[in-house]
């Protein structure tokens, strides 16, 4: 069977089942069958089995994190992966994956329902971020990977991450948290939250049955340009729009765009809902608001203390709004008081959340000597 | 003839007319009829005229500052004003104006557009702060004030302030600016054109001709929500609803409110857009993008030494995302250039761009201590 979704490039694993002979147990209960996940692999994995870098991802990127010889294209994280690069394919053997529920190939709300003939839609059970991790986790598994050297993650990857490190302790030595916390805070709830109800109050989502050529495109572009004002910094916008006028288009009418910064918002939302599928942001979306590590031992720090990783990174930057600096600060006290070997980078990027995209010298940097130690 | 939006207790004011017989020359060049303008007044005028305090509102607030005879409930602003307040009505004759755009009994765009026997809507010409600004002014003639002590306002009342400021240098002696700037930044501009769109995004908008009984009320609501979390700080709210659960309602669907935080925003969201309209948001919601110090003199700077008062208070709130704290160290710094006699008050309140609201000990004490000096 063809999966429409799947990215150029991306192979799909079969997730091993732990529910009968096709189910995945998901975290809060129902059972998900025939679970598969797109993925890309680079570099080799070595004959120790003991090279493998488990990338997760932020809640819109695909598994193609760097170009390769089957997809040529820009990845993601092109920066960071590759030869000789911060993540060294000519070292590791990297991995990533595409999240579970998201629709670069993976099962997900907007893919068929082998059990009914239809797309799942909202009757796809409710996601958390450790059904994410663990899928990750069965990746592994099928590329004959028992134990990763290092699990990454950026946002929500590294939500993902920690959850990897919580629930599967004896399968990764090294743990790298990026721009993630432990739990949401109201704030960034309120954000997300609104972003979702922007979608659902397009009438074309119809209570997520909508059709793929007439889907709430409107409202997933109210909610992308939410999206893109939470991740960046209001100083980084001052430098690069300041108060610059858009060109005039012909019969502007009132309220139509007039700032530059208006014309960019609108540009670089129309490019993200053409790809992204609204279901499965709403899924993906509320697995981050649910995400608590105290749910895994009571309180945050008991959670992390379950975490015997060797070596741990947590980079946080200090104009981030969605996961202010100070959530990395409490992973990094959490580790500090269970006694783990950890570092903690405050970087001073200016470009808030998203700067572990854009952010090249001390992204690199910061993970190069990780490595390099 | 009635005007069902003037709020109880508020009187209207007929706006002297400076082209034609009924003529109000707008700022960007527009020709308005017939503007009133609805405001309150607390204390009593002396004698020698040089007690009047004029008051401009942010935006969604009516001419209701403070409680009176005529209107007993509680104003946007009571512990500020009243006998022996900050804004002292033993001793001051204080009068607030509903801003022209604005619904609450002054010409807006929900008013009947005498000409044509219909509600304006889109028809309204585009509005300035400075319209508001030179409205206020208007009022103050026909109550017989010719120069004012002291002009104050919040937010957009700061920004009106202080385009009263450059637009009649004379007619006024002391000027307030709180929590406001010389001109919006590319990450406000942002918020309140998102804002705008959820509006326009609502198909009962209907290109602004609704009908009152069937307005766009969810794209209101959206709009509200946006305006809510843009006006706290995510400090306060981390304090306030860290991630406590709403009670759980029967025939809780997916993606309905989970966290206290959504609940919140939803009840107040709710109780807002049953009385504001669309059409006068969108108006003074771009107002505010658009106005610009420099448009007074080529430069923030040139305009700000255009402004001739004897004392000048700038206040500003060090937690707030929607005019941050350095916009207000740019006028400041504007006064401090032009060699002005200011005050620049930098208030650590933790409730963000709302704390002029609800931070009652500190801005009580900012307020007083400009009156007593």
């Amino acid at each position: 069977m063809t999966n429409e979704f799947l990215t150029k490039g991306a192979s799909l694993a079969k997730i091993p089942s732990d529910f009968g002979s096709t189910g995945f147990k998901m975290f809060k209960g129902s059972i998900l069958h025939n679970v598969e996940i797109a993925y890309e692999t680079w570099g080799k994995l070595s004959n120790n089995n003991d090279n493998a870098i488990l990338v997760f991802t932020g809640l819109s990127p695909s598994s193609h994190a760097a170009s390769s010889k089957l997809n040529p294209e820009s990845g993601w994280w092109e920066y960071m992966i590759g030869p000789a690069k911060p993540i060294d394919t000519n070292k590791y053997f990297v991995v990533c994956v595409n999240s579970l529920g998201s629709c670069f190939g993976s099962t997900s709300p907007a893919s068929i329902n082998k059990d009914k003939g239809v797309i799942y839609s909202l009757d796809f059970p409710e996601l958390s971020i450790e059904d994410i991790a663990k899928a990750g986790h069965g990746v592994l598994q099928t590329l004959g990977v028992d134990h990763a050297h290092t699990v990454i993650g950026p946002s929500m990857g590294g939500m993902t991450a920690l959850s990897y490190a919580l629930m599967f302790p004896d399968s990764l030595s090294n743990l790298i948290i990026i721009s993630a916390a432990a739990r949401a805070l109201p704030f960034t709830i309120s954000i997300r939250s609104l972003q979702r109800e922007l979608i659902r109050s397009d009438p074309l989502w119809n209570n997520g049955k909508y059709n793929k050529d007439n889907a709430p495109i409107n409202g997933m572009k109210l909610a992308r340009k939410l999206g893109l004002m939470s991740y960046r910094a209001a100083n980084e916008w001052r430098e690069r729009f300041s108060r610059e006028r858009a060109p005039k288009s012909e019969n502007k009418k009132m309220f139509d765009i007039e700032f530059e910064v208006e014309a960019y918002l609108d540009h670089n939302a129309e490019k993200f809902v053409s790809m992204f599928d609204p279901n499965c942001y709403l899924y993906l979306s509320r697995a981050m608001d649910l995400f608590d590590v105290a749910e895994h031992g009571g309180t945050v720090n008991a959670g992390l203390a379950k975490i015997h990783t060797k070596k741990n990174l947590i980079i946080g930057v200090e104009s981030d709004i969605l996961f202010p600096i100070d959530q990395q600060e409490e992973l990094a006290n959490g580790f500090n008081k269970a006694k783990k070997n950890y570092k903690f980078k405050k970087l001073n990027s200016i470009q808030g959340h998203d700067s572990f995209l854009v952010d090249v010298d001390n992204f690199s940097k910061a993970i190069y000597e990780f490595f390099k130690s």
